[in-house]
């Protein structure tokens, strides 16, 4: 049945919705894909329930492919499998809690994990039973602190997750392969450009882990690549320590009076004015900057943590974050460093931190902080540094933590090459869990001696409303959206103009030409002017558009191709057989 | 490709759950189609979800017929527009209602009239977008105080739910009809025995409505149905008040001791022996009991009401409720009588009833206590009754309530006979929601004259979750389920039984010429006994089962037909066509 567009429940609005930060947000509400309800928290309208859908379908071939078996689970989920996990606490303000009727206490699921592990548990009990993964589509909620971009950052959405369970290493390394090759396969039937990267596992735990991320200057993640085939998250890189330095010769560390010098560029100025180095001017990496957080758990508990790094660097917080999680990095207040007198603001110096030290303050450094580099730093007295002190002779850190920022042009940690940085939305995520979740829960089967053996599993998401968006993001243009055939909510807009009644006539005829011949059809049938319905036409990124109007005198009607803009005139009598022939043919 | 049992995600339970009431319940539960994971909350595991599948899919199929087009809303929903429309109250402990980490109240949607309301608000603004029908198939939740039955009675379901939008009564109606009609498509296509019912509104407000009930022993609902054709919810059932009586001859009331009389039974017999009666013997609906309530507003506010009714009859809770609604009766506690002195309990009369009444308590008599009636009632004194008190003459009530309890043979209201009462499952529910909710949200757009006129809506509901239960419950039997042909979750299931490897070797080829043949198989090819496998093949209810084994010896195969145990004898060469030749005949 033809669908017209005088009776299909869209709008489309002259205007970007005031939240918009990105293309895809901004056309897929102005081309009444999707409304807003609530920060993070979208309705789908006919046209973005039927890319949705079609999205949908893909995951679902590909899982199914596989040989994953779909389920579904609840998103009203009972507190105590995720108290088992402890993630009920450790996921922190990002979970929807609430109580029912009798003061039980529930969540709106983030991830499934708890529930499949128990599911598994309840039917399955054997070896022979495995290897088995299982998958769902579903709706997932999270309270992002700062929902954004539109379905980007959601705070409901959907989620196809599945979950492998093995009973070994290498059926969970296979699990994991046959996951990445239909992930593979998803991302490329969705025509996005994309890269698999190493990813740090955050508030999942287990260890491998990669993510794919769609390559967006939209997305919120930064992702680094070496021409030698490095690819990793930021959050997951792991920067080659140097070896140490022999500082045998290194003169004892030297006061150095510094009145006000609070930033790394004063201090550096005054180096070079008052101790000019013979081989090289002083630079912000001869200086060790200590940079003092306080980790707040998610149960409240306060911890400082200070952290060294060559001053020419700044603590990147996704990454600090991502190794500190699930507890929240903050700044010191003026309140803490009351709290710790030993700390004295903007000179902090290594000499009074440490456990077990007299401030008893964790003190970690970056990994170039070697034993026997040489540093300028903090006196821990005001208007105080000093020169010349070495690590491991002068001071030793409690330990090493890899959080500074990653700069284009670092080496890559493997030795492939210089490393570029680029933006990307994380599209899926694959991990292997290992037993985290099998042993807090229990799931145990028999072994081939006849032994109860741990599971171990492995866990994998893709965001199916957020790829909505990245295609979105991908394709569209300054006009409006423009969606790859095998996505596009139609194959073909036929606009008819003018106030012709031939005109309306001919382009039904062709609608119902076309859609005898298997094409999805919508039919601008609206007595609008030419102008908003070509205008319409651009926003909506039907991918061929026919425009039946004042050629249809001379016997033609125009074809156009949204997104090459492509303009060709076909015979009106070939027309529905040419377009036919055109959409299959792509 | 053949689905392997060895590989299938589920297990079959010998024994029942224990809180299973009913045999759809037990048997979805037993055959792993469902698992419960919090009270009315169920996870799908495969079997359970391909059956949901095609009911969904009918249910898509018939609402795209009517012209109704698809969108989604969120679950989670902001308090905002469910306060406007005052459900955020009224709702009372039904709803679950959540903060986000902000602060701000959301809830859980049960049903979605308000987002509806506000997106239509959103894109429309004339009579020529209307008429409109939009749907969805979405998670709902209602935290219900007695979550019953698996899936018929959960907190967590899926629903069809699509409203309607038009400029005059005349539309709502060519709408509700529209419904109405691919309603009856959906329920002859599920192929359940239904009814459809008078209803009435309860919460959703508005004006006509029916239910479609599966009839059902399991159900919750009793509906009644006249040989004439009267058919309603027993909550709707509206009886006619027979006409007012002449009383000029009835002597003055009198007052007639009766100590410890706190039963009609009592009262009744004291009567007969006491007092006869010329021309037959004192019954109960000689008596008029007046049966004390607070109703318990979703604020907390509570009011006291009492209803007389013949001492014959109970009043029916779920009558009442339906019509006092949001707010719920309790029976009244002996505090309640404290506070109300002047009733006396056990004695309670309308002499002291009515909101001009010394005690001002609101007094509805049943639609049978017309004026000219006389009655034995209580006399509002510790063991004291008094006779002869006459409606209209000697008490007046501030109105009338029909609440009592319908029994088998009263009249239809409607003169077409004795009722017959029987229960049954709400699987739908159409309503001409009429303006409430347009009015409530401002909705409205300009007629043909250029006036802004409220929009007139009607809301329409299938339970799609609860359906796979209702087929369930109607079609299985002692030995499980046994699902029809188009909802099963395979169209036959291949047993190969002993450990002969031909017979799995001709098992195998018989599932892959089927498959070859667009028949989706299901092959049991598990080491286990024959019995477990039969056993299992009859609590699965996949309509057909093939059983490969001893027969393979002679060249036959045995198929049975799962809900009729018939069973025949075919060679098995010929067995891929005989099967799907029987599949697709029937």
């Amino acid at each position: 049945m033809v669908t017209r567009m005088s009776q299909l429940f869209v709008r489309t609005l002259r205007d970007d919705p005031a939240d918009a930060e990105v293309a895809s947000h901004r056309w897929l509400v102005r081309a009444g894909y999707i409304r807003r309800v609530a920060p993070g928290i979208y309705s789908w309208l006919p046209l973005g329930l039927k890319v949705m859908a079609k999205v949908e379908r893909i995951i679902r071939e590909e899982m199914d492919s596989i040989g994953a078996q779909e389920v579904r689970f609840p998103a009203l989920l009972p507190r105590e499998p995720y108290q088992a996990t402890n993630r009920w606490t450790e996921y922190g303000p990002n979970l929807f809690r609430l109580q029912d009727r009798k003061g039980s206490d529930y969540l709106l699921g983030p991830t499934h994990e708890e529930m499949f592990t128990l599911m598994v548990k309840d039917l399955y009990s054997s070896y022979k039973d495995l290897p088995l993964s299982l998958y769902q589509i579903q709706t997932k909620y999270r309270d992002e602190a700062r929902p954004r971009a539109g379905l980007l950052r959601g705070r409901e959405f959907v989620m196809k997750d599945s979950y492998s369970f093995d009973i070994d290493q290498a059926g969970l390394q296979a699990s994991y392969d046959a996951h990445r090759g239909a992930y593979i396969n998803i991302f490329d039937r969705l025509g996005l450009t994309y890269v698999i990267v190493k990813a740090n596992a955050g508030a999942m735990g287990g260890s491998a882990s990669e993510e794919f991320l769609a390559v967006l200057e939209a997305g919120e993640d930064t992702f680094v690549r070496s021409p030698g085939g490095y690819a990793a998250n930021v959050e997951a890189v792991q920067i080659q320590s140097p070896a140490a330095i022999d500082a045998s010769d290194v003169p004892p560390p030297s006061p150095l009076p510094s009145p006000n010098d609070h930033t790394i560029d004063t201090l550096v100025a005054r180096l070079n004015a008052e101790r000019p180095r013979a081989d090289r001017a002083w630079t912000g990496a001869d200086t060790l900057k200590n940079v003092v957080f306080m980790l707040v758990a998610p149960d409240g508990t306060r911890t400082p943590l200070v952290v060294g790094l060559p001053g020419d660097r700044e603590v990147d917080l996704k990454r600090l974050e991502a190794v500190v999680g699930p507890a929240e990095a903050v700044p010191f207040a003026d309140a803490d460093f009351e709290s710790y007198p030993a700390l004295v603001k903007g000179f902090i110096g290594p000499q009074v931190l440490g456990e077990r030290s007299e401030s008893k303050v964790r003190y970690l450094v970056d990994p170039r902080v070697v034993p026997g580099t040489r540093w300028v730093t903090g006196a821990n007295e005001r208007d105080l540094h000093v020169v010349d002190l070495v690590c491991g002779r002068d001071f030793t850190p409690d330990g090493y933590l890899d959080v500074a920022e990653i700069r284009a042009g670092d080496p890559a940690p493997d030795g492939s090459g210089p490393l570029e940085l680029a933006r990307g939305i994380e599209m899926g995520h694959i991990f292997q869990l290992g037993k985290k979740y099998a042993e807090a829960l229990g799931l145990k089967v028999l072994d081939q001696s006849g032994r109860l053996t741990t599971v171990t599993m492995g866990s994998y998401g893709v965001g199916v409303s957020r790829a909505v968006a990245a295609v979105a993001e991908s394709t569209c243009d300054e006009k409006g959206l423009a969606w790859p055939r095998h996505l596009a909510p139609f194959d073909v807009l036929i606009v008819a103009t003018g106030k012709d009644a031939a005109v309306f006539e001919a382009a039904t005829t062709l609608s119902i030409e076309l859609e005898a011949l298997g094409i999805d059809v919508l039919l601008d049938d609206r007595p609008a002017s030419p102008g908003v319905k070509f205008a319409d036409s651009e926003i909506l990124g039907i991918p061929t558009v026919v425009v039946v109007g004042r050629g249809l005198a001379d016997g033609v009607v125009e074809v156009r191709d949204r997104a090459s803009g492509e303009r060709t005139t076909v015979a009106v009598s070939l027309a529905a057989t040419a377009v036919a022939d055109a959409i299959r043919g792509d």
